[in-house]
């Protein structure tokens, strides 16, 4: 039986590992930067992910080991008689442990925790690259009945 | 030639005519509830909207009447080396001044807001049954390139 995963949210010393999670990664090789010292940018993001009571950065851990981390931002809107959605993002899993079912655990907690801050809906978008991530998000009971359309600026 | 819309946030006494316009609507009109009095949910969406100063209501007005409404939610994200994303969700604008312009002036605007908030990235999420919101946005220069799943709870 493998180890339980426990989940809690980031602090700031854990910032390291989780920028390490992101960069080790198809698309994110491409666009993050773990250097030493990290990119103060990462820093002042993780401030005001943490300054926010709607946003929390979760992190799963096995042992005292980080094996993954997502983002769930908790929104108010006035659509479907005022109601509250969850939406995960960034959801990555470190390189060692995928395949073993801690993503199902990450995304399923999430859910939970959706449910207790009552919103009536959880939300994410995912790469069209990404093959695998949508039948994974497809089997845990997401629905792909929106495009996800992006800008950069 | 057409009068000037200008742009301001929501208060709580245009709650009225933004439930108004969101159940004119064809999707909307199975999902809201436009009675008076209104419910109170969305009254209580509202209040939990404006008392976040990462969401904001905008309302667009021909003269002093409500014509257009968009939720710009601002996210700051661990991804791209740390950054904000802007999310416009719930873009209504009222029968009367469809096929008119006003939803690109919106969607303009809601742009430029994201760049002043110092967004790296706009990014919405639209029904597939919306046809013609697809070509809308790709015109507007947001690219498909996510699935956008959903879960009700």
């Amino acid at each position: 039986m493998k180890d339980a995963i426990a989940f809690r949210r980031a602090r700031k010393q854990d910032v390291d590992a989780i920028v390490k999670m992101l960069a080790d990664d198809v698309l994110g090789k491409e666009r993050e930067r773990y250097t030493n010292p990290l990119p103060e940018s990462y820093l002042q993001a993780f401030q005001a992910i943490d300054a926010d009571l709607n946003n929390e950065l979760v992190l799963a851990c096995r042992e005292s080991e980080v094996i993954g981390v997502m983002q769930i931002t908790f929104t108010p809107y006035l659509t479907h008689q005022g109601s509250w959605r969850a939406t995960i993002e960034g959801v990555r899993t470190s390189s060692s442990v995928r395949g073993q079912g801690a993503g199902t655990q990450m995304i399923e907690w999430a859910v939970e925790r959706a449910k207790e801050r009552g919103c009536s809906l959880v939300q994410l978008t995912t790469d069209k690259q990404r093959k695998d991530a949508l039948r994974f998000y497809e089997k845990l009971g997401f629905i792909p009945t929106h495009e996800g359309m992006k800008m950069k600026l």
